[in-house]
């Protein structure tokens, strides 16, 4: 299996778990010290720091996650992620540079569809006992208008 | 080539035969005793039997396809499908279980498109004469507000 | 690597390049006699010759970019596509015959994204000095309604 193939994989697993809401297998994804962060497009094309949501380790993702489902119960709602355009570059540290971009569509209780958010992920890969893990997971969003965005993992 | 390869070569001819109303076409990617089957999510999270749509057999598919051709004869329509996500896993019986995301966007005679509807395949593949092939088809749909919903195959 | 692969690798280039405005990386993509064509669907399966945009050569592409490029200025936006359902035909003459669906999302500055257009590439692909170039681009656009449609390459 090639390396492009086998980030495909993750991205599909991650897309899979979050779908799901199969938040603790999403989480197997990450390093320990992974980080996970939400950038507003303009930022990132400005090299602004400002983040919309920033996880400087899973630790931290994962207690964002809890206070997330506690919160959806008053707003419950379908995710669906549509992930293409996948590009890998090796890096020399022994990770690689994993980008791609996504389409994350919401669905309410009444069953309507709504295109939620488009954007960029810009990640960084590394292989840890034998599978691929998100050491950074970097989203670039086009889309920062939307008040609930943030209730989501993208 | 991989089998997940295979696989995405299988739902890519899927989409576009569908998309192309190459009906006749389609109905050659479905064993004779294949099941199609349309759910909500809401009914396949919960386990509820209750479909949109069941065809037992190809034969019932195909009736049903002839009834759709016609009936939109009075609703004309474009459909794009867009399949990400591919997940194949081995059964012990010599065949698949294949899941993808999928979102359908529908454009009106007015060149007007809108995102139709968004949800999951699920389905069961066999190898039959070489090529691979439905034997299952259940389509879990996120989507099911929509009035028209069932005038196009998913 | 397949030539799939490949084909797919050359398609997640070109979007790439159009969502991040890297034009000039984008032109090189192309043969210098490339034919980039856009062409509403109905025209297309009825054989009709008239394209909304044809760029007989990669000067007359550039040209057409470099207009865009100064009135976007006043329509600022950003571009997302996703693509999907790839498919490869070789043909008789050392070419190839590329297709696959897009969709294509734009977000204006107020960070609100929609559906853009959604259609078919049906391309002609060709191996210059090892790499593979566009020597035909023929959009089929099934959205045609949008005034500012031809403001963006797809």
């Amino acid at each position: 299996m090639s390396i492009k193939e086998e980030m495909r994989d993750l991205l599909d697993e991650y897309a899979e778990y979050i779908d799901a809401e199969r938040y603790d297998d999403w989480l197997t994804l990450f390093t320990e010290d992974s980080v996970y962060q939400v950038i507003p497009r303009e930022n990132a094309d400005q090299n602004l720091p400002a983040s919309l949501i920033y996880c400087s380790s899973k630790n931290v993702l994962r207690d964002r996650i809890v206070s997330l489902v506690n919160a959806n119960e008053y707003n419950p709602h379908y995710d669906r992620h549509i992930i293409s355009g996948v590009r890998v570059t090796e890096e020399q540290n022994g990770a690689w540079h994993l980008a791609a971009n996504y389409a994350v569509f919401q669905t309410n209780v009444e069953g309507q569809s709504k295109l939620f958010s488009v954007g960029r992920y810009a990640d960084k890969v590394v292989r840890h006992d034998g599978r691929l893990l998100f050491r950074e997971k970097r989203v670039t969003v086009d889309t920062f208008s939307v008040p609930s965005m943030l209730a989501t993992p993208l």
